[in-house]
């Protein structure tokens, strides 16, 4: 499994995505998910990804065009002249990628399934955040729903509905994602630490804070451990029910 | 969908159901998955349901003996001699009524299968919760292990794990099932209002407190409006995270 959140602001973007990854419960290994490209004052993409690991490794292997000799490669994404081409881009590949993983040969007990969260600015567009689907359609993020979560979403979900506000602090949106990451790490063993989480504020056109958080990062172990005091304390602030 | 959970506590069991069915998003009904059964002073039973309604609609009135003329009906969980004989005739008859379903005739797009949550005291014996599987085995609540959810688990669960406390009384237990419908209720559209509320006081050997909670029950409201309130100021008060 997997659980990763791109969370649109008004002042940027925010992305957090955990290492895990898993065949069977008793084979488990640590992946980055989250892949960045940059060039600084001109654009800045980040692609977070859930689902099948080779064909997430071979999506991104693709757009950076590592088919090709290390001299002739330009990923295809730092081309694209719009945040919507990108996001086409990316779409067709993950789709291609699965159809030919799909074809001939035998099939995996598991399906060749991965669905991606894309999020950036490309210059003279405005920031956008996109979740891509297998079939490589994709939707974007709206004042409406001004968040994607892709893996194991249930958990973390509630949180991230009520305490959402376009108007956040990125420091305030860090942690309302590792709450998020927190609730849904204590339920599902198949999303862990560390963490990856990569700010982008609006109109720099380059990558803002990058974080690894691991489990003894301070930041992280003052959610993890006041969230519950936190809760309890929120719960005992409701009236009571009559019974 | 469904959403059930039977929680256990020092002083009794505590239970909330929803009351929505559905097939298909465009066809849903009221239904409640909550029954139970009394012998004052003797026994005290709560079954709560989730799954393909005509299977549980079906163990119920096997339970019933409704196969019988209504004179000579004699349900047989109320000649179960503990609770643990209680919950394999359960298990079994769900077990059968699947097992029925399947066999020749053509087959529905979805299964046939159910789980429930079985919970209450028969005199000589200590108040039990128990979930039972389509397959007809079952697993009992344990101090570690204290609740049991049937249906749609995820969103509701976070709540639980923290806030839970075996000492709780009966009045913040049923606040703290409300969170958890509330949390899920807001996600998932096929778990529904009306709610069934069933409280059991260890050795009282009778049903205790039963309640339908409407929408616009004041204490269901006042748990709704009040817990996004609640939970931002928890969240206000974790420390910010540097980046």
């Amino acid at each position: 499994m997997t659980y990763c959140v791109g969370l649109q602001l008004e002042r940027g973007l925010v992305f957090l995505s955990d290492t895990r990854t898993n065949a069977g419960i008793d084979n488990i290994s640590t992946y980055r998910k989250m892949h960045t490209w940059e060039v600084p004052g001109e654009r800045a993409l980040v692609l977070m990804t859930a689902g099948n690991l080779a064909t997430t490794q071979a999506v991104v292997s693709l757009l950076e065009e590592r088919n090709l000799a290390p001299s002739e490669r330009d990923p295809t994404i730092l081309s694209a002249p719009t945040m919507f081409q990108a996001a086409r881009t990316i779409g067709q590949t993950l789709k291609d990628t699965i159809v030919q993983q799909r074809e001939g040969g035998p099939t995996a007990g598991t399906t060749f399934n991965a669905t991606m969260i894309f999020g950036g600015q490309i210059k003279g567009g405005p920031a956008r955040l996109f979740m891509i689907y297998p079939e490589g359609n994709f939707v974007e993020a709206q004042p409406d729903t001004p968040f994607f979560q892709i893996g194991e979403t249930k958990y973390g979900r509630p949180i991230l509905v009520r305490a959402y506000d376009a108007e956040m602090e990125f420091t305030q949106a860090a942690k309302l994602l590792m709450v998020s990451f927190d609730s849904t790490i204590r339920a599902n063993l198949s999303v862990g630490t560390p963490l990856d989480l990569q700010i982008y504020e609006t109109g720099s056109l380059r990558l803002g804070t990058s974080r690894r958080i691991e489990d003894s990062d301070p930041d992280w172990r003052a959610v993890s451990d006041g969230w519950s005091d936190a809760l309890r304390r929120a719960f005992d602030s409701l009236p009571d029910v009559t019974l």
